[in-house]
């Protein structure tokens, strides 16, 4: 077993340096890659993981991860068993595919992303479609591949994105969430309240939001000599190596507040990546945290602490020292302005409150693509009657409507996690605020303490358990949206005064 | 023949892929990457370089060039015979390398940089010794290798960088040269006019120079849409892809002629780059243009274009616009002021007129190098001399003095390259003063002409030709560096009253 265990390693190594290549290549293309060269970059990267594919999934390697399966339970070495577990895992997935339908699969997502980027920029839905229903097909023939399956289609995607969450727990979940959201916005909308929103939309010129940004990073934990911080149309956060986690954003001038909260959120994911366990990296087993426990981390910074009151405190002075021009603002008009609840179109600009029922609307949708209860003919008329439905509001065209987001275009199941994440952390913040004055820390700009906790109770697992047995092991519960409700009430209360 | 030149042509697809992902890493690591990570990412880039060494010295690769080379006399198409000797001459001086031993030359160069770097921000030439020494020892067994090889060392390396020109040219090149320089040095130094420089040294922020430097390359015509602008320490060019070439600069914001004058020199390599005939992309022959070739354009588009009256005439309105804090300088002042002579440490920072000798005594230095009439150990202390010597300045420490270029991290025969490409393009400049009223229409901002006849003349034919081949095909003339200092002795006239 120990030769066979060192042979693999060995391949890891390999595979480290593609996927090194591979994210680079990806972090690359969303952000400096000139437009004219995006397609010859798009072949070089599926090239590339296609190249990939043939080591992960070829004869050696599949007879070492099954054989060393068979013997995992001799192994002493946890994280031994769960890289071997993990490997064979996406084996099973994959062992059927042969390269060509490998490279097939990938040309699909790069199709599917370049339509949806040209439907989008010409508010065109029926650009998307064609690609988009190739790309559904080959996955359902991806997923008939497979050596164990779930019956539903979309239980498939739902666990490949969040492990043991499936739409049975989620149909419980949403409904859940939606109720307490709604009726939330009620309370809120029936409030007389008057928050103060009109310097959200002052010109704030981009060197001065990057100069802002680099010291948000620091702030919070962030650490520029394992990355970096580059702008793109969609932001994301990028894992090239244990020591190379690479912030992106974007910059609008006249809305300043959308770029501070980007910041916080995809530093909240850098922050995740740069302090996993050194022992995950060296196991290979650092990939494998899901979206959803990594949105509740990137979520947790947005929101619990970077729009808390404690946080608006503690960067109001720098805030209004670098931007004299909004000293007519006071602390608490800042607070609650970057606070206000308004149903609105766009999914990443929405607040705290309404930002759910954004998520609910995806969920059935997707669920409805995938059990073929809607065609994706009908896609853009069934999203548009739900966003007046759950928020609202007229949806005036398919880029601010279907097409806002880049995520199916990979496929379905991303979007729970992002409810999920923010249900997850509402459990895990009553922890820690049980163990450690949070609102003080956060107010004397003690965010090390508070990454310190995230550090020991948060990242230190999430490689190695499942998001149902995560949870549980850091706080003892289960995944219920309630601790969320209840934080959301307990703050908008407060602003709104009800 | 077909056959085979098919299935040669289908293996430089994929070579293709990796050198497009080679170049982007490179780029990454010189540019974004982050500190702590880089000796991991110069891990990834070793390893693809390697394999990609055994792509293109693999058995089936090296059967198929050399059956090819033995017809190559029956191939119609001029751009596939070139492909074939191109890659038979790389063939001849790589055959004999095991991949083990390619990997260790791709480690010494890497080792070498990264000492290079620890030695200059110590300013301590000591440091480097060691790797410097390992990387020539290196060089030397891997010549020694070589199917076809000259005898004096110092001449492999001066053929790798600029086919055809050697130390024989070469000498009698630079002494002329020298000569001219010296000579032209004792009349601005015997000259009582005053260059006002004052305002050279006043204060830019990054972000205005940056602005600025987006409407240069725009102006000269470099194409964003097959480009990028990033930051580096050591600005470069970055040939990724046929429609990706990307500039870098670096700011200093006490020091705004600094970036000026970068950003128009690599803004020239990457508008030789952009437009290189479509042809040469599609034989594989577009990676061939020497160092020399490149540079005349680099240096033509700094130097002969950059620093003229007419363009200063055309930018300075825009200049004045967008940086009213330099409006007591004149066109005239800041004409002169940007070509003001003064012999100095830096090479990168020096004037048209001394940074000739700032190359002499590179090429003094290395000749002695190879031909072991001074030892490494006598390298700091051998070019403080010649700075003195040819200068007349007193080196402070090795960062000002032998460490300050990266170039030796990568081996000999580069720096000639300089001198050369200042030679061609006033060789060439002749040819297009003839042809076109260059000066009238850079006053007139039409930079596309005069990239037209680049395009046209000296762009053409640059991945088909050798130097010499290259220069008669333009101006039926033979190198010399006569027509380069008449271009300065007539320049410096006029600004130095002699």
């Amino acid at each position: 077993m120990n030769e066979k265990l060192k042979r693999l390693k060995e391949i890891m190594l390999i595979v480290k340096k593609y996927r090194h290549a591979l994210g680079l290549l990806n972090f690359d293309f969303e952000t400096i890659a000139p437009v004219k060269s995006q397609d010859e970059e798009a072949d070089v990267i599926n090239f590339f993981a296609n190249e990939l594919f043939k080591i992960t999934n070829g004869d050696e390697m599949k007879s070492l991860i099954e054989d060393l399966y068979r013997e995992k339970d001799e192994m002493i070495d946890l994280r031994d068993r769960s890289l071997i577990e993990k490997l064979h895992e996406n084996l099973e997935k994959t062992k059927k595919f042969t390269p060509e339908f490998d490279f097939k699969l990938n040309q699909a997502y790069s199709d599917a992303y370049s339509s949806w980027l040209k439907a989008k920029g010409k508010a065109d839905y029926s650009l998307f479609k064609g690609d988009f229903e190739k790309l559904l097909n080959l996955q359902e023939q991806a997923i008939a591949l497979r050596e164990n399956k779930f019956e539903s289609l979309y239980d498939n995607y739902l666990n490949d994105c969040e492990k043991g969450v499936l739409q049975a727990d989620l149909d419980r979940f949403f409904d859940e969430l939606k109720q307490g959201l709604i009726a939330l916005i009620g309370k809120i909308n029936a409030s007389d309240h008057k928050i103060r929103t009109d310097f959200l939309t002052r010109f704030v010129p981009v060197y001065k939001q990057e100069e802002f940004s680099k010291y948000l990073l620091t702030l919070n934990g962030y650490d520029f000599s394992k990355g970096a911080l580059a702008t793109t149309e969609h932001p994301f956060t990028s894992d090239i190596a244990e020591n190379d986690a690479r912030v992106t954003t974007h910059y609008y001038e006249n809305s300043f507040v959308s770029n501070l909260f980007t910041i916080i959120h995809e530093g909240g994911h850098a922050i995740f990546m740069q302090n996993e366990p050194k022992e995950d990296h060296e196991h290979f087993i650092n990939d494998y945290v899901t979206n959803g426990m990594h949105e509740s981390v990137s979520r947790f910074y947005e929101n619990v602490i970077g729009r808390s009151q404690a946080y608006i405190h503690l960067i109001y002075p720098k805030f209004i020292e670098n931007f004299p021009e909004f000293a007519d603002v006071s602390e608490r008009e800042f607070y609650e302005g970057v606070n206000v609840v308004k149903p609105s179109l766009i999914r990443t600009e929405a607040d705290e409150v309404t930002y759910g029922l954004h998520v609910v609307i995806r969920y059935e949708m997707e669920k409805a693509i995938c059990n073929k209860q809607i065609t994706l003919d009908e896609v853009p008329q069934k999203w548009n009657e739900l966003y007046k439905k759950y928020l609202g509001v007229s949806v005036p065209d398919d880029a601010k409507g279907v097409l806002q987001d880049v995520h199916w275009s990979g496929g379905f199941g991303y979007f729970p996690s992002y409810a999920l994440g923010n249900c997850y952390n509402a459990i895990y913040y009553k922890k820690m605020q049980k163990e450690i004055p949070v609102d003080e820390l956060v107010r004397k700009g003690d965010l090390e303490s508070i990454k310190e906790w995230l550090k020991q109770n948060v990242f230190a697992k999430a490689n190695l358990l499942t998001p149902k047995e995560w949870l549980f092991d850091i706080c003892g519960e289960d995944l219920s949206p309630k601790p969320f409700l209840d934080y959301l009430n307990a703050k908008y209360a407060d602003i709104y005064k009800f």
